[in-house]
């Protein structure tokens, strides 16, 4: 691969922005919805599949890849890219969110976090060059800083002090991940809901120096009037000329209310993990097909959408398979929403290119407020 | 639709046979394997993504449909081929034999079977009537006779007991179904191991007149060596200008032997069922991919299958999958299974036509007997 890491905004419309992160593997159009390959696949979805929702970039988790199947296997097998099929770029996590969220036995010390595999047990030790290393051997495009994030609620002090051990992670991230052309590393804001906070650790990344800046420990339980709250100045801290990450985030709402708060970059499991319990996501809010009103509907879940469930399915046939269990459910019910994340991303794009995002956020609203189509 | 249903035999090599049946929805090859889709919806597979695999005709089960949306559902909302997005022929069964293995509190009567659903208990009565109602409402291509199949072990006496009630209940369905042009009505030849009962099945369903005629009463247990000595004589009793159905077979050494035996149409769940669980069948015979030896392998299941599963991905990633339970595991192998099958086939059909059966059965078992790819 050849070619380097680079960000160029393309159009601003008041805080928000839209463009193009160039990478060796190709072009990622901002503001980007990155669905979550967990585990080295999209939950139900071919790559292929993915790709033709119109996604640009995936994530992979480091915490659960170097659990199953290893970092240094996935190394020998040419890479997380070859390994699951998908050429395009992938970010993966530092593993530090999740080792909080999902692994036993933690113990937080100044080198890193111990901890025992949620799988089987077996114990590890993650910290900041490991971490990279881990991200190194995955061979990730864009490598997350390696950072911790309290579990709600903290005292200010408790988030003062998780957030100064995570910049000094931050430093140490740096300084293990080394000059890698064509690969990027980004830091990580954390701070908690205090505004003197997040100035501080922006700070401190602005003086370490990233490809990028992540605005971390929202999407944690907070709310999004106190996620929102943060967004009103947070990005404000962080250099204009780099990608905004906003991790974990979230329903369609939450992200148009990001996108207009200058948030480059999203991921968050919901698509895909409501794709596997029968919740679809459209223009006209939540539907939950499992719901009797939709066994003898012969209409699609969205007539004006134009994925594969939505063309070639009614609402009954895909009550029917979700309430039989059959897998065709999950995979038909995660294409629709992970395209109709895209196509929300793709409407945001050209609203801020063309200088009306205030109109394209009050028809979101508008479409939302009116409901699900009326049962038959 | 117009047309009619019509079986070619193109070419005959000793007492296997290669053809085409017409139907008003398309051309089914023959000899032919119809994957099952159980529930309208071959499990884990897009049925965009079956008819990729080359199959021409899928089998739906009468049992689950009636039982789970209904066929007054289906029927309202286009028939089975419109709810599952399937334009192709599709055989049903006619729900007898998934009564007598899967329903509870059955009672078995001249006029048919009462039973309690296995989803929600309640209660049904199927008979040769109901059965040709709801393939009917169904829309279904190819209707298969309601029959009986008696558990093994049974007693000669029983078995004869029960064939000549399934002759009874030929000519209730033969009744029933009428004259529908473009629509054939299959009926089922049973009699066990027995070549007198056989032969007086066969003659029974003759005089009544079909589209076509299946060897029920096999697969269930016997063997495939009492398998193979009923194909050996009993398929001679039926037209030869019809097509002969071998129901619920099988592996593919059973497909094999029964194509050599003049059978034109199988189906099964094998392929798709051993997809879901780590199983993959080859050329050179069957892979547990769960197996820990496959966890570094960087090579594909089979280097010459051409199926996304092959192409695109290494043993090392199918295990990875199959061990963390992740769909895509269940989509890639039933992909390859449904491939492989389908291919087993076109080889079945290319032999036959050019009159090198014999050859190609030779090759088949040499392959197998070879056994799958030594370990790195």
């Amino acid at each position: 691969m050849t070619g380097t890491f680079g960000f160029r905004v393309q159009a601003v419309d008041g805080r928000a922005r839209t463009g193009v992160i160039e990478t060796p593997r190709g072009a990622i159009r901002t503001p980007a919805f990155m669905p979550v390959g967990t585990a080295g696949t999209v939950k139900a979805m071919l790559p292929e599949s993915v790709r033709a929702t119109g996604a640009d970039i995936l994530l992979g988790n480091t915490y659960h890849l170097m659990l199953r199947p290893g970092a240094e296997r996935i190394a020998r097998l040419g890479g997380l890219h070859r390994f699951m099929n998908w050429d395009r770029p992938i970010l993966t996590d530092s593993g530090g969110f999740q080792v909080m969220s999902l692994a036993a036995l933690r113990k937080l010390t100044e080198e890193g976090v111990r901890f025992a595999s949620h799988i089987d047990g077996s114990r590890h030790l993650l910290t900041p060059e490991r971490s990279m290393e881990i991200q190194r051997l995955l061979g990730s495009d864009i490598v997350m800083c390696f950072d911790e994030c309290p579990a709600l609620p903290a005292t200010e002090g408790e988030v003062a002090a998780s957030m100064r051990l995570s910049m000094r992670w931050a430093q140490r991230s740096r300084d293990a991940f080394g000059d890698r052309p064509g690969h990027a590393l980004f830091g990580i804001m954390q701070g908690g809901v205090t505004p003197e906070l997040r100035e501080e650790s922006a700070a401190a990344l602005r003086a370490i120096g990233f490809d990028g800046y992540a605005v971390g420990g929202l999407a944690v339980g907070e709310g999004q009037a106190a996620m929102f709250g943060v967004l009103d100045y947070a990005p404000g801290f962080l250099p204009a000329d780099k990608p905004r990450y906003l991790m974990g985030v979230g329903k369609p709402d939450d992200i148009v209310g990001a996108v207009e708060r200058g948030i480059d970059m999203m991921d968050c499991v919901l698509p895909s993990r409501s794709g596997r319990t029968g919740q679809a996501w459209t223009r006209r809010g939540q539907v939950n097909i499992k719901n009797a009103r939709h066994q003898d509907d012969p209409r699609p879940l969205d007539e004006h959408c134009t994925c594969p469930a939505c063309r070639n399915y009614s609402r009954a046939y895909l009550h029917h398979v979700v309430r039989s269990g059959e897998i065709i459910a999950s995979m038909l019910l995660t294409w629709h929403n992970l395209h109709y994340y895209q196509e929300l991303m793709a409407g945001l794009r050209e609203a801020v290119a063309a200088g009306r995002l205030a109109g394209f956020v009050a028809d979101f609203h508008a479409a939302r407020a009116e409901g699900d189509i009326a049962p038959l």
